[in-house]
């Protein structure tokens, strides 16, 4: 039950991210420190997290329980949206 | 300067992972969340964040500057690694 374990790869990353016309007061105030500090060239910044998951590959509904995580608590699907990517 | 226009994509996105080795206390508490809701198939869980970009593109020493912010500002590089994919 240990994080971090070298030898196994992840075998599923879930990028979740703010829908489009959500508020990012993160993304807003590391564009505005990046003008501050001098990188006028950046238009906008929009955050958003990953998960990377290391997941026992025999079980069953691999792919449905996979959504029930992410849309039960990974990510907030009122205001968020996931892309699961499995490696 | 404001975000998220719709009619521009993304550019470049930076991912910013915490070093191997380094603890992550959000990943071990998402994993015994997972746990505690009966997603035994999840061995490990490891956090990281994104951000997308807008830049002009017409700036200069534009992948040195790019380099520069990553690891001044969106990442901490004595514990965090970061890769930029470029759009």
């Amino acid at each position: 039950m240990t994080n971090n374990k070298k030898e196994v790869s992840p075998q599923a990353v879930v990028y979740v991210r703010l829908k489009e016309g959500v508020l990012d007061p993160q993304g807003v105030t590391i564009h505005k420190a990046l003008q501050q500090m001098g990188y006028n060239e950046f238009i906008s910044v929009r955050t958003g997290r990953f998960f990377e998951l290391e997941v026992d590959s025999d079980s069953d509904n691999y792919d449905k329980r996979l959504d029930e995580v992410c849309s039960k608590l990974l990510a907030n699907p009122v205001i968020e949206s996931y892309r699961v990517e499995k490696l």
